[in-house]
Parts: structure tokens; C-alpha cells; sequence
């Protein structure tokens, strides 16, 4: 099998598990008891905490969460219900993932106007539309620091300058960023959303690292664990993972990123060269070095990571978390993209483990799927060679 | 190590961790992913579903969630928000855990009335205070099937019919019940909250059983997983191993309480004849078969679990969850005790790894450890023998 969906989830690493197993086998503590046994649990939680705060040199408190839903969930509602009185506007992207764009519409039933910023062809936001957005109202902006479709790396730094220059929050989601290209949080952001299972850690963990001068009200209330922002038993060994995977990502930052950058790069050339009538999308150099993403005109998508399937190759149209629901992608609509590149696109994301002879065999099966598929379907025809 | 805090965590059986470790390894596809690895992940979780339903006699749905707090949340809040055009009143109980009395007063904030209804000394629920506290607001009554502290055990049928009498939607937090002692949906309940940690399990993982009738509102929005209530990608090894310890609970129910409830009993016996001024809490017959709670006059808790976990013996005066706040008890406080009985207070909870030599040695430690403490304590030298 060769696994070309690591946006989707990545495989973890044996180092994290290793790290991961004394806590799923004798330190089972639960880490609010005061014994022995809790101890060494809430001190696991504390070095995850450290290592995850080195990785995004981070200062501000690391709280761990469900995953990055959740704590996308916390940074929107949990802000926005703490400063409600401050005003009731956020600014976000029209390229944000669900767990951004849907607690924005529950914000929205419940008061708050959202504005959602425009992107450019390459899907690059507009940072003179966003500034023109802001208003007395606006207590928050959100953009992610990169797409997990098309892989375009948001110009994070200006919209921070720009949102404090206004005296705004800003909140980026970089789980597809985080791991895989340097993430400092210093560049001005006051929150910003992690997920372990996007960089070879196990999932169903996450966390949200906020600045210490924040308010936010918890999502979810109980014991108060998370210093009373998030309540419910921490996922020890979970937490000991991501902390594990976000030390692993720090060391080895440079060689991750450049070997899969090389496979990536010469996968787009192939393709690009090997299959007519298909293009790149996304931005052609601010992009996450493991994303490639095409439109094969004349294909479904959906019936290519099928074939993809058959051929033992794991690929995806787009988010995986919108793929069941059969919608066209929001985010290549925003980047202006009519219904026949929409229908012909593939999201081909690598991963550290992935090899040039597993790109070699890709490009192969590849251009014989677009080739059958384009043969069979009534629209595919004129691309036909 | 002597580990009797079973209530607060439990450690996790080897055949779960087994069950578990391919989808830490081989089987690491995103559920929500198309592909074979996504439907292997996909197929995973419904096996879990079918195993806890089975437990629990449940045929609604099963709603996978990162614990039993967030499994509360949603059905306290994401009910009370989808029913708010029917009424704002809710009905819980005096002795709920936080996980239950936080979300209660959240949902006071925003505008409901919540009564809490009064335990006997034995913790047991008035059955008819409940009943005469419903009015024609009420939406929702939520008491716990077995209380974390003293474990007694409530009496859920008689209150789901009567919950159902006025057409009211009943929920119960059976975390410390399920796994342990029958439970059977069946009985009338509309919503029940689980947690796989505490039932041999691992940590970052619950679930909320939802009857196929009732609207609820998600707290956590986004990608739509989980049938649209609960979004974020799955935990999936947390859920297999949930599903598996659930199967191993239900394989071995009988065998698991009866080895329990005989070292519980004996140790109970040992315990209140061996140390003088002692007395045990909760209901004497109906409580779970892993729960002793006792108070020890004239000692600190605090003092004795220090000196417990010294030796080597893990035990609690309380709730995990709220021990660190250093709060006195809201169960005892509720059950009429006075200051000196809840300052003396120690709860042991057994688990299916404990042995009868190690409850041997736990009395004589604990014997040693009382008479030390009442000594060297102003306020314990009256009961000094």
C-alpha cells in the first residue's frame, strides 16, 4: 500500500509508541490524584507540555484538548463567550476547515456576525480585504496557517501585525503547518490549534496553545482540569504521543521536510509532465512541502481515488472530513474554480515514510487511471490521448 | 504497589491494549476517509458500537466522545439546547459529579432553572422530592446510576418512570455503574453517559447512548462525525479498546463482581473491626461491589492517603477530579455529614486485579496508619487507643 493521504491522518511513529505504551500499561494514574501513581501521570502531561511549547516556541499556556475540532471550538466559542460584552465581530477565511466554519455559524445563530475573507486564484488571502473588514466590533480574526486541500501557507505574520495593530485577537488553525514547516508562535499569535494525529502522533488528542492574557470560557465544564478551561480526564497517554511526535517533529524538522519536499516535487513533475490536461493547484511555491494537489480535466475525483484504491494507492479528493458528505469542495470554490475543476481534482499529500519508488509507482498507475477513466466518461473524451 | 483508587481511574487490561496496538500501528486510516484504510478505521468503530450496545442493552445510538465529561455536556446541553422552545427546567441530584453540576450551572447562566434534589444519609436519592419538583418546564431529569464517592446506587428504574410518567427525557451518568453491576437501557433510560477508563479501559474516550428519538444540539461542531453530534476525527484505537473492554465486561460481569464484592466485604469487615471510631459510608446494601468508603474520626484524609501512598497503598478521599481543589465533599456535605466526619473520610475502591493478600496487608497498614495519626493530631487524640 502506498499512503498518499497524510493530511487526512499520518501513521504514528514507533518512537511515539514506545513512548506512549508504560502509560497505557503500569503509570495508568489518573493525573488529578494526589498519590504516586497521579503524580508521574500529571508529570507526563507537564514534559508533553514543554516539548509541544518548544516545538511552536511557545510561552503561553498549553491546553490539551479532544483534538484540533475541539480546540478549535474552545479558541471561537470559548473567546468569543468570554468577550462578548467587547464586541461581536470575527473575521475568518472562506478556506477555513469545518471545525472552524461551522462553530462560526453557531457563533453566528447566537449573535455574532462573521465575515469571511476572500482568496485569491492560488487560494492566498486577501490581507487588504481582511484589513478592510475590521471594524469597532471585531474581537477576533482566525485564518489557518496553511490549507489542507490545496497546501497554500497563509501570510500568518501580516495578518498577526494587522490584528494587533487594531487591538484584535489572532487565532490561526496550524495543525497541517505544525510539524511539517517552522511554526513560531512568536510571530503574533495569541492562539493557535495543534492536532497529534497530523504529525505522527496518535489521535484524539490536540491542544490549544493560548496566550496567558486571554479569557476564555471552558466548552466543556467539570472538574476543572486544563487549569479550569477544559474539564475531563486527560488522555495521559495520548498527550505523552503528542508530546513525543511534537519532539520528534522538532529534531528532525529539516529532514522531514526536505526528503518529502524532494518526493513531492518531482511527483508534481512527473504528473504534470506525464498527464496532459491537468494543473497544479494552490500556490506554486508558498505551499506545505508534502501537498500536491491537481485537476485532471475530464475525470471524477471520486472515481479516481476509487481506482486509486484498487492499486493499493490511499488518496483523497479533499478534506477527508467532508469527502462522505459529498460536497463540492468550499475551498476550491472560493479560489474561483468552476464545477469541471472542481470534479477533477485529487489531493496527494506525503509523509516521512513515503519513498521515490512509491512516487515512481504512483505517477505510473496514475496516468493509466486518468487515461481509462477519461476513455469511459462522456465528458473525459476530449481529453482523451 | 496496592492500587484501590479504581474509582478514579482503572488500569487497562493487556487484551484492550492488545485489541488496540494495530490501530496504533497497521490500521491508522482517518475514518471519515474513503479509501480502505479509512473503511478498515470506519468498520473498527462500528464494531465498538455493537459491543458497548450490546453491554448496555442499548439500541440508540452510541455517540463516541473524548470521555465521560464531554459525554455529559452533550446530553445535559446539547439536549437543553435543542429543547429550549419546550422548557428551561432541569431536575439533577444533589451528589452528581462536577462533570454534571458545572454543565448545570453553565446552562443556569443561560437561562435555566435547575433544582437539586436531596440525598438521604445513606446518599440515596428522595424519590418523591424528585417527583414533586417537576413542573410543566421541565425537559430533563439527570441523576447518576451509582454515586463516585460513596458508592450507593440510585434506584434508576423507579425514576426513569417517573421521568416518563410526565413525559420528561431522563439521562444518567452511569460511569462508575457500567461494567461493574447490570445495567439495561431498557429500564428507561433516554440518555447514559459512559467511560472506557473506568471500566478497564483507556483514558480519552466515552460515549453517550442516545435513544433514536431525542434532538440534540452538538457542543464540539464541525466535520459532522459521528452522525452529525459530536465532530472531530475519532479516536479510533481509544474506541476499539473501549469496545473491547465493554465485551470483556460483559463476558465476565459475574466473575469480576463476585471476586470484588468478596474482597470489598471481608475488607469492610477487617477494617471496621480492627480500627475503633470508624464507620462506613454509603448504603450499605445497595452499593457497588468495588466501593468502600469509610470516615475515621479524629484523622485528616489528606494525612492518611499521604501516609497510605507512602506505603505503597493508592487510595482517595474523593473525587479525582476535585481533590486537588481540596473542596470539602459535596456528597458528604449533602448526605448531612458534619465536618468532622468528612474531614476523616477515605474511600477504597477495588478493581479485578486486586488480590485478598493485598487487602490483608492494606488493613494492617491502615490500622497502623490511624493510630500513628491520632496520636500526633490534637483533634484525633480523644479517639487515641
Amino acid at each position: 500500500m502506498i499512503y498518499l493521504d497524510n493530511a487526512a491522518t499520518t501513521p504514528m511513529l514507533n518512537e511515539v509508541l514506545d513512548e506512549m505504551l508504560p502509560y497505557m500499561k503500569e503509570y495508568y494514574g489518573n493525573p488529578s490524584s494526589i498519590h504516586r501513581l497521579g503524580r508521574q501521570a500529571s508529570n507526563a502531561l507537564q514534559l508533553a507540555r514543554e516539548r509541544i511549547s518548544r516545538l511552536i516556541n511557545a510561552k503561553g499556556e498549553i491546553v490539551f484538548t479532544s483534538g484540533a475540532t475541539e480546540a478549535n471550538n474552545l479558541a471561537l466559542k470559548g473567546f468569543a463567550s468570554a468577550m462578548k460584552n467587547n464586541g461581536n465581530h470575527i473575521i475568518t477565511s472562506s478556506i477555513e476547515h469545518e471545525a472552524i466554519l461551522e462553530p462560526c455559524k453557531e457563533l453566528k445563530r447566537s449573535g455574532f456576525d462573521v465575515t469571511y475573507v476572500p482568496v485569491d486564484k492560488y487560494g492566498m488571502i486577501d490581507i487588504d480585504a481582511l484589513e478592510s473588514e475590521i471594524n469597532e466590533k471585531t474581537i477576533l480574526i482566525s485564518v489557518m496557517f496553511a490549507n489542507n486541500e490545496v497546501g497554500t501557507i497563509q501570510p500568518v505574520k501580516e495578518i498577526a501585525e494587522i490584528a494587533h495593530k487594531h487591538n484584535i485577537v489572532f487565532h490561526t488553525d496550524a495543525v497541517q503547518a505544525v510539524g511539517k514547516i517552522p511554526v513560531d508562535v512568536q510571530l503574533g499569535i495569541d492562539m493557535i490549534t495543534l492536532s497529534a494525529h497530523k504529525m505522527y502522533g496518535p489521535k484524539g488528542v490536540g491542544a490549544l496553545c493560548i496566550n496567558n492574557d486571554l479569557n476564555i470560557e471552558p466548552v466543556l465544564h467539570g472538574g476543572g482540569q486544563e487549569n479550569q478551561i477544559r474539564s475531563g480526564t486527560q488522555n495521559v497517554a495520548g498527550i505523552v504521543g503528542m508530546g513525543k511526535a511534537a519532539e520528534l517533529a522538532m529534531n528532525h524538522m529539516d529532514k522531514y521536510a526536505n526528503h518529502v519536499q524532494k518526493l513531492r516535487s518531482n511527483l508534481i513533475d512527473s504528473i504534470l509532465n506525464k498527464i496532459k490536461y491537468s494543473k497544479l493547484n494552490g500556490h506554486p511555491t508558498k505551499r506545505l512541502p508534502n501537498n500536491a494537489h491537481f485537476t485532471f480535466f475530464g475525470v471524477n475525483g471520486e472515481d479516481l481515488i476509487i481506482k486509486l484504491d484498487e492499486s493499493g494507492i490511499e488518496a483523497s479528493t479533499g478534506s477527508a472530513c467532508s469527502v462522505q458528505k459529498q460536497k463540492a469542495s468550499h475551498v476550491l470554490q472560493a479560489m474561483g474554480f468552476n464545477h469541471e475543476e472542481i470534479t477533477g481534482s485529487l489531493r496527494l499529500t506525503l509523509g516521512i515514510q513515503n519513498t521515490s519508488d512509491e512516487m515512481e509507482k504512483t505517477v505510473d498507475v496514475l496516468v493509466e487511471i486518468v487515461r481509462e477513466l477519461r476513455k469511459v466518461s462522456p465528458y473525459g473524451l476530449k481529453y482523451a490521448v
